[in-house]
């Protein structure tokens, strides 16, 4: 079986990082590139590490350009997606790196990002979302990275009822999460040796997929109280995730609880007692660690999760999600082993 | 006036920030630096930084080397302060940067530390326990560095009951809090790149002190869930803290109550509306800066609190008390200027 | 005494630095701020770490706003010193940050910069250039970040003809020397976990002033390979410099060189045998570290040097020569002392 | 074809490197893993990015364990292959990472390394030495990660003559090519925010094999002055390599011989002009990154290299000529797909 597929976006960082695992897929050719502003440079130019393409010329992002492909990954600026999945048809297997179709609630997306909603694809976190939607879907909406740590990091726990459904996230996240938009606050010189939050408060857009995710885990509202904080690392998010224990419930009931729910699942760790999650062991690897403890005297649970937020985070599930789609193995040229030290 | 002033433990971390301070504090004459296994060496071997005593060769840390000075500030490993405190009299004012009398309950002691609690001194945070008992002391306590940031950042809420006294702290430090011991995690291979948790569930040695702070500024006691997060950076913690806001509290509350509580306080800075701390602009000074918003959705207080570990953590806390126990301008040689970018 | 100082350009690294030191200047009062695309803004916005000048309005940068100041320092793109210099009349002390008055050839000045040369002005390297120019000047052109290491490495070589006058300089440097333009490759993201090379081949600004200065205290034409590396740090320079030593000359003579040239400098420091200059060690401070060794099998000297690129590479050596210029101790309000770790 | 393979000294950077690419080895399947101190402990605790084999026990590294497998790879001390390659026998594909076999004059292994020399063994550098060599070998010795990308970057120009034989190297590390000693200056508080030359003059022992392999391509003996500086990342050497120029040659000269030479390299890049390497561009490839330029003023060639450490400096060198060895195609299992940003 060869896929031939197309990658719009594909000076970015999302876009490079699907480039990236693509070359070491068995199964894939790749096609067309496409870009914005960079369109008619070389891919050399932007993503110097993809040697085997560097001479590529990136065509403007076009359904044109686009059309023919089995696959078209989407690693855009919000709201251009649904434009040109629409034109390239309902064969066409479409995944959105973007986050157009994340979201179920109009209403939730208008508020957040602006302008109108174009409807949620099926959600690309089989780990939570199951696989059936996924399985022959021709649309995927990948998640976002810090929902897919901090939702994998609670989820157990909020749909066995283990905790009350109040939790608070604090994530620490790499830089390239933010992507190559040129912004002072993103310069080496002002990230190296310093730290910051931002989107404090609620304010972040990926707060509403998290409580959106949490709450379907739960099948009642959870309320997310969600801090991301910027570290000097180009990689890497490490979520803390805490809520208290519902009463008579113990660190015995949640390890349980999380060992079941992804006993199966090829990507998700829970590490040995004493061992922790560190960014470090997932640099461009789709796996997730998670480490889970109780405070006995406060009985809070502690979840920590790692992923690698280009990886896992976007372009892992990315790809993950069209193995699925098309019917490979879930795992085929992705890996659980991280690029350390 | 010239105070003459020893430093026990100058190798090390701790002990080099204090004298970098000292060496620009106007009043100060240093006089014996002492060290444990680095005695017989150079200043300069270990802190290549501190040209001016760079020749100095570190004596042996007994109270014979330290004798004879106005103030000893020891930056020793816990459990040693209490004999050098007792043997030097008390004539000599005594500022620990150790953890040995920073908490009042002796059983919470022996708990977290071991051993025999030595007693509590007065509590080197003079913006939360008040100047008191700090003018005129001969025993200082110099408070740990996260328990510094994290309860400037919540009392004036606590103590104003303006939120309910169960608060979620997340800080992410640089690595220079662990100090030089050699341990695998700490190299810097491993330290770059990566972000890990440890302490996780209240494990961790500072969440008594955090608790003591906030349980005394509430006048009740407080629930602490505090996790620590080491980044990729020597210097600087960034605490996220946060709690639910009672009933009919708002943000011009907590606004009001934080501008009152810090009005007349030279080190702590309540940013102006829009900007957040960073670890990067207090790097080098004792600065605190902090920052607060409110999730409208879920009634919860967040405040956002940077501080650089080794100067208001540490070093510019034990100069702050050392200038008023000694009745000189509390500013004297410390300054809210960071070193950036 | 009290001088009254006005910083052009004062929203960039090298204007938030000169202003960094001012801060901690005893005889300074710091007047108007200027800048340029960020006029109407506060300082605050730009120099988060400038705690006591946050709240100032940046004014624009008019020839208005700079008079009536003692000194003004300029730190602006190249060019556009000479007329401000020119408009603020022969009594304002002007000190230039930016290369328009570096070089003293007009030719040369523009080949490399472009446009017409606005002459020389007294070289802000007293260690190198001596002080009898910068006594009572009126103008200075404060030397390049890199050439004020490389040359002070290697001035002492090349002026005793202890080595052949051909050198290789290879100097790594942290991202803050390339100012907070934001282009793509000095994006955190980019920077962090990569080094690159740039200006290779003699194509950087900076060749013709080591070569300038270097010919100068040789006597003879010095020819300089020069190239610079991009390293994931914020602040410092560190220079490997070599060259072949003449016939019979040793390491002695090459010790015995350096420490006679460096006796009486405060700022440069031979440092002992066996101990070698990291740019850590003079973050934030004045000082320039160096060390030296021969490689006896190829008769090859190698110098190291480091220096804090935004302090003895910009604006430490600014400050420095305003003390000079003023009649002020040459080191009123600067540091040998360092930050770190 | 199933080759099974050990690794010895799987718990350290260089075994950890080996075994993250035998697990995406496709016809590898790994064996005994060993190890000094840490026998006994998982290789999770060492390796927590290697996933798949965390729960490995790491045995004694005696022959008893190495014994029975097809390939025994060493990442050990220099002193110890030579008495475990004995021990294995003629017919075990050993190949050793270490420094033991390759310097081939016996007298220089002495003064670098102490001890008696255990002879030499083909030299792991297919691109220099060719491949012949390494067809069917039993004994590969993996070169030093310094002599890698140094000897790459001037092999061409010195065998074609077109430049003279006295290069000067300075080459720009990360922190992993020092291993996991615990060592003071390598602890992330030291290593972050700073840059420190080390190995300076000639007193590195990666300078006797740079000085070998330049020599045999030039055909003659080539002086080389050899110097490391220690940067703050984990991974990659970036190499700025120069020579004069002989007479009469170009830029276009060199060209031409860098293409030719490279023409058929499958990890060789040499890049397009205008682009230079980055160590980013190849973290966790195998690629080698080189660009050239020539200083027309003083008709002197740099070439910049940059390569991974760790990979194409040692573990990947390794696979690749585990794949000559075995006849199996020399790129299987290596990439030259780079993880970035």
């Amino acid at each position: 079986m060869t896929v031939r597929v197309a990658v719009a976006g594909a000076s970015g960082y999302a876009g490079g990082e699907v480039l990236r695992l693509l070359l070491g897929h068995p199964e894939v050719e790749v096609g067309a590139l496409t870009a914005g502003a960079s369109a008619g440079m070389t891919l050399g130019q932007y993503q110097p590490h993809l040697l085997p393409l560097a001479g590529r010329v990136l065509a403007d992002t076009t359904t044109e350009e686009l059309a023919g492909h089995d696959v078209v990954f989407l690693a855009l600026p919000h709201g251009k997606s649904a434009r040109i999945a629409a034109e390239l048809g309902p064969d066409t297997v479409v995944i959105d790196c973007g986050a157009d179709h994340r979201l179920e609630d109009a209403a939730a997306w208008q508020r957040w990002y602006g302008g109108e909603h174009a409807g949620s694809w099926p959600y690309g976190l089989p780990e939570l979302a199951g696989r059936d939607a996924l399985k022959a879907a021709k649309r995927v909406a990948v998640p976002g990275c810090y929902p897919t740590v901090s939702s994998l990091a609670l989820a157990p726990a909020v749909a066995d009822g283990l905790v009350e459904p109040e939790v608070v996230i604090v994530a620490v996240s790499g830089t390239s999460g933010a992507g190559k938009s040129l912004k002072p606050h993103l310069l080496g010189s002002e990230v190296m040796g310093s730290l910051s939050a931002y989107g404090v408060a609620g304010t972040h857009r990926h707060t509403p997929e998290i409580t959106q995710n949490l709450s379907k885990a739960a099948g009642e509202h959870v309320s997310v109280s969600f801090t991301p904080v910027l570290a000097p690392l180009p990689r890497g998010i490490l979520a803390t995730c805490s809520a208290n224990l519902k009463p008579g419930r113990t660190i015995e009931d949640v390890r349980a609880a999380y060992e079941k729910s992804y006993a199966d699942e090829p990507f998700v760790h829970v590490l040995p007692t004493g061992s922790w999650p560190t960014t470090g062991a997932v640099l461009g690897s789709n796996a997730v660690q998670l480490q889970l403890a109780v405070d006995t005297e406060l009985n809070r649970l502690t979840v920590v999760g790692a992923i690698d937020n280009l990886t896992k985070g976007t372009a892992g599930a990315a790809v993950q999600c069209m193995n699925i789609a098309l019917g490979l193995p879930e795992t085929t040229g992705l890996s659980t082993v991280g690029v350390a030290p």
